[in-house]
């Protein structure tokens, strides 16, 4: 099996999210670095992506550059990475789509819902994949959760709660602190603060187990420092189309959860728990019975479990393997096989207008909005 | 030190409360049974009273015979448990306060707001104790929480997220059952169901902590089992006077979740977090720090905390010791010692407006609505 | 069901231990106080007998003077609890077995094999109830692990671990701290430290789960704080009379545990774990399945269990309830009940035989020693 | 930087410990798999080899061909992994080391004590670096345990508990299983059952953390499924040089532990807590005070346990990213920078030491004898 060409945007020399991606693409073998624009100064993206052993001519100084170098090769990359700042995802993601590239694009995926409706009508236009990187999805035990709503194990979703909640914004005396300051003020982040940043994940995740997509929402925001604009807490009751009722917390201001991002789905015939912090783990209750423990690599788990997972039972995966998830689904969605449970530019979308209407619904004292982009409602 | 004389009323045999209280009265030594009116058939319960030990003139048809009885007497109880069915609280509790006993009541202490002033007028003019079972408040690690923000050493309350969620009624096939369904029928169980079962005894732990008040709250009710009529899942966000922002959750078809009652405290310079169903330690973690394991027992708790505790660390205490805690406080209240931790008829108010208020809020999609009974309004 | 008279002896003002007994003999309404020699200065224990409610004529100066008067009366107290300096343990429990009583002594039971064998015998002729005080074999959970043994549900028991660590005496700067120095002084505390400390009731927490009792043993002793003659650190591989394998680590100097008593039970088809400090869960693997959490008060558990539970599932449960589920079982006995699971003066015997063979095999550099006293050896 | 080469032998298609090392050696972009021998069926090796980008001129049929064919190279491969079956890792390593090539080798390093020592003479002579896959110790928080240790913040250590048991081979209806059988067999598994397949990980790691050394150990030995020779239950008592205590108990019939490999660590001044399957924290407890949790990511670790990990706080990274770091420490080792952390031949030789001893102990009832490698007695 030949490995995939693979280009990426952004993500250079001491950004985070750079060797996140790097490793995720290439830890199992199914992508190269081929091509890359990693940094806003050209000549130091160029020298950093021939370090990574990309080659001169494809070493770019700008995604334009890329673009146009990229789309005159016969050996185009296979994949884009798009990891800019979030708001050229909309641009660089629109351009490679248009091209006839396969994009993965940072979350969030556009800063508007105008934006994000475009981006999916591309994206359906020109056939080719736009994913988005709700890598915690990608988690084996995350998919065997989806899997066992979708075999009915646990009956109807009545509920889903859900927090993502941890307290690293919490101190006031950093609060002017630049990495954290720009997340509150609506100039740099947008509409939204926390909700946008974490909850968002989250909403997908309740979406993504449900199988089922969030249809009204009433908001509650705080901003508990006073310094910021934008909210550092935010509470998001909902419900999905099927009726499944939702709670979502999220909160930067938690001090003392690290990364609490956890989510509850209850049934009519049982439960599940899950948390980020210890991803090999659910936590399940046939209603009348006992908790189970279930474990990655355990005998019986579902086949989208299954192969998600690379070592043996106990012995822990985590954060960066989730990503790499992400591209175990994009090389085999790229090499023809069929992958379902890729995030999509339709689930970048709905993230979108959630925010929004979120924003909205604060606004109105909690009311509660369609939470639907308008190209998804009935 | 001699003992007091207690009287109880309702827990009968076979009843759980009833046991409970025996525990708690008798556990530390501070009071003696002394009187009782057990059972709503008169004979059971003056048999059952004599089988406990009470005097054959002392146990009692029902709680009239029991008033008169003990108001004739020089040795009259210290001390008058209600433990009988809700919706009974009110009369029995008015009465003996009025006749100038002090008396712990049982959750919930009124049915109604208008009951819940007149007692709390009762108990100012008569200087009687008049005490609601908010028995969770009395663990030796919640008041330790409860000094720790008194002392400041978490700064200013920002953020309170309480949640009471069990999953013992989830199962639909039983929702007929009598012992459940009752909850759910406004006919018997009132205005709410999950809120005002459960939910109530979070939000008086979020003000008991906090040492604040909830001034507004918004709430989204749910039925998640088609033949209930009242709420079997609720989220109330709710604010403090002094501005804290507060999230409650309560469930009662979240299946897995055995007892799961959990309050998460967020200051400016710290935050914590406790369980009931571990209830001996707290995390907590300093603004910039690591999360410490504060043990019950440990040196240095507070004596709030230290002496309401009975064995050493590590060594769990457990609910029924919470519950004896309350008799630990009302023994001490009732020999003329300061006691600032008893829940009062006034919270046995705010918790029944808080009731009202939300069922209001819930009806009206989520709108804030004043929390607070009337005669607390500014 | 009229209450039981109580004596106590020792627990005086002051101590831990007595207010631990008091609370487990009238927790649940068995037991009355009705006798007491409770401190070696006679005056102090006659007036603290009298101001926890015991008659001036039983509130007694001495062991001997209680003796004397409670045999001498018709309403003798039914039960003595001997909770005297370890030394004196032996020569009371003997008198009042002799005399007529029924016995409830704290662990040690004896100093010496030949005094616990002399017990025994005294218990047999006289026929009365001498049981000792390993009040972990009361919790419910421990009780449910033995009938799932016994019940054959995991099969027949191939290995059992079990710990018995703490880091409270690990600060060698407070090594000389009269309250800690003693534990380690063979003047004061015979011939073991940590190991007749703590270890014995992991040893007959190992015996009871696995209804076997312990055959042989080999044990490996340390004294990590120089000044220490005794051993603060031990490890004793054991087996049972039926072969199952044990080990058993027992420390004082394990800084950051608290209470670490666990035990871990293996069989052929399943396996077990419970830890002191989380009393209310049993941790059970089926063979080749999942993990279960099995909760205290859930359906389906044993009498054994369930009897010894007093409040609802996921109410937690603590120490001083399980030392009151050794008076209810003390209660039953005395009322003609059958109660197997007290434990016994043949257990403090064996207990006594392990301590002294295990301190001969540290000796002999871990040589395997027979670990059972000479009057049950073959 | 440019990409090391790297080779492999072993690891074909099938094999679970081939993508492990895969990921390993390219998740962080250090190496590029340049040539292999990867199956014993020389053509599905080649084959394989290519289908991983292997050049044909370097897929090699098996390792003489790989051995000569490297030797004539200009470019030949950085670093050899050796993961064939255990008895060839001696004939195979020595080999490349002798012909000048850097070797990490899967454990056991050798089957004899005499080839280990071999290999550490080789290895010396050479002066290439022959490393041993402990993976384990390549966690970050392992490597912050060992710098908590030398800089002194716990005191001198105590004592060291560690365990390494699960319950993967507690089935004795699956005991004849030939995955699982073999390991039972001296025939295939040398001397040693559990205790050198997983036991050794948890010795190296008390050593490694102490950075001290094992002088002495003494055995207990247990077959608890009848079929097996060789033990499938170990506990082993040892010392350091230093004087510290040492326990370990492994196991692979203890039904419910799925990976439970953790180890204790007790100082003068503090004990701390780390857990295979919670791998990115570590408990630490200063004398005299609370627990905290440390968490992989914190401000304020060691450079070397910073260096190690990839993502922020609390996004868990699990066992292939360890053994990624035994590759980040390799890269750099072989690009001339000082790693004092990799395990090396020294290490391996000592293990198979400790096996062997162990095993003389174990069948003369638990006698104490010299843990060490002849070589490295004094």
């Amino acid at each position: 099996m030949t490995r995939l060409n693979w280009g990426m945007i952004g993500g250079g020399e001491g950004s985070q999210i750079g060797p996140a991606h790097r490793l995720g693409a290439q830890a199992d073998g199914n992508f190269v670095l081929a091509a890359g624009a990693l940094d806003h100064d050209a000549e130091k993206g160029r020298a950093y992506a021939q370090s990574l052993g990309v080659a001169a001519d494809r070493a770019y100084g700008d995604w334009r550059e890329m673009l146009a170098g990229e789309t005159a090769r016969e050996d185009r990359v296979d994949l884009v990475t798009v990891a800019t700042p979030n708001s050229t995802h909309f641009e660089i993601t629109k351009a490679f789509l248009e091209a006839g590239f396969n994009v993965l694009c940072e979350k969030p995926m556009t800063m508007t819902v105008e934006q994000g409706e475009e981006i999916v009508k591309v994206a359906a236009k020109t056939g080719k994949i736009c994913a988005v990187n709700y890598c915690y999805s990608a988690y084996p035990m995350v998919r065997e959760m989806r899997q066992i709503v979708r075999t009915g194990q646990v009956g109807k979703i009545r509920l889903i709660v859900t927090n993502f909640s941890h307290g690293h914004h919490g101190d006031a005396t950093d609060a002017d602190n630049p990495r954290v300051r720009w997340r509150y003020d609506p100039a740099m982040a947008g509409v939204s603060g926390q909700f946008a940043d974490c909850g968002i994940h989250a909403l997908h995740m309740a979406s993504f187990i449900a199988g089922d997509q969030v249809r009204t929402l009433s908001a509650d925001f705080a901003s508990t420092i006073g310094s910021r604009t934008l909210e550092d807490d935010a509470m998001v009751n909902f419900r999905l189309e099927g009726g499944t009722v939702g709670r979502l917390w999220t909160s930067s201001v938690a001090i003392g959860r690290q990364h609490g991002f956890d989510i509850q789905v209850f049934g009519e015939t049982g439960g599940m728990r899950w948390a980020s912090e210890q991803p090999n783990q659910v936590y399940y209750t046939p209603v009348g019975g006992r908790t189970q423990i279930m474990e990655k690599g355990e005998d019986g788990l579902s086949d989208e479990a299954s192969r998600l997972s690379r070592v043996a039972i106990a012995h822990p995966e985590g954060f960066p393997l989730a990503v790499a998830n992400i591209y175990v689904d994009l090389a085999a969605s790229i090499r023809g096989e069929v992958r379902d449970g890729l995030p999509l530019a339709s689930d970048g979308l709905r993230s979108m207008a959630a925010v929004h209407q979120a924003v909205a619904s604060a606004k109105a004292d909690g009311a509660w909005v369609d939470a639907r982009p308008p190209m998804f409602r009935d």
